[in-house]
């Protein structure tokens, strides 16, 4: 598997990935009904951020993008997100992405990566952060609203270098 | 002191605030060279959102905006921004702002009011915020660079209704 930037000709693979993640409302705070324009405009980072794929063989696996959480006083610190396609689960791919997002911010002289809104219901993803050094910093009760299990809390999650 | 809602006529007496605020670093994450027409952007809200001021005879005092905190599944949770004019502080203009967002935000339905950054150094925010039924969830550690006092934490609170 390999991880590289993202180029406009990657959209019609990563689309469908946001699409199905976005519609499905179990783990991103995003617009469900949102278009491919509305996606493009919000997934794809310009400097100083930056948006990736992960590739294997032909095939495109998830997505992520990191940059600034913040601007002014606030932008020493970094944020990202990942999206993996359904079909590609469970084989390391969000590792990698994560792990990329960290050495990438690490370079680029952040203090830190912050995760703003994890749904606690997402177990998959709260336990690939803290094995790569996230806590979480507090909870949001039932800011989440999840299709089947209701109203779960949202975790800020932070990674301090 | 009266708060009504904000309209394009204000902008003139808005942005000196928004400008004196953001260029002071002390308290809010935006880019402190934002333009007046890129200020307007961020603090006038479109429905669902709202942007108010508090006025006093003819002097414009503050300003406060809010709306959803996040989309889609986070959409029930609202959000708020407060600034008061330099030489308005003390005399009880925040906390005739943020009674009205909470009037607002338990008026239209939102389950809570949640602040994504609070600067820990912003005691008064922090002190008024406590006094309205906010509390913090988590602080992210050195996430707010200080002119003066270096890095310092930014607080999540939240008030749920």
């Amino acid at each position: 598997m390999q991880i590289r930037e993202f180029t406009a000709a990657d959209w019609p693979r990563v689309w469908p990935i946001v699409r199905e993640v976005v519609r499905a409302e179990e783990t991103f705070t995003y617009d469900p009904r949102m278009t491919a324009e509305q996606a493009y405009d919000i997934w794809v980072e310009s400097a100083p951020g930056l948006t990736v794929v992960a590739v294997e063989d032909d095939r495109l696996l998830g997505t992520a993008k990191m940059g600034p959480n913040r601007s002014g006083p606030g932008g020493h610190v970094s944020t990202a997100s990942f999206m993996v396609a359904a079909d590609a689960r469970g084989r390391g791919v969000g590792t990698a992405l994560c792990r990329y997002t960290l050495d990438w911010a690490k370079r680029r002289g952040y203090a830190g990566v912050q995760f703003n809104a994890v749904a606690e219901s997402n177990e998959r993803a709260v336990t690939l952060y803290r094995r790569h050094g996230f806590a979480v910093v507090g909870t949001v009760p039932g800011a989440f609203a999840h299709p089947t299990l209701g109203r779960v809390g949202l975790h800020v999650m932070y990674h301090e270098f």
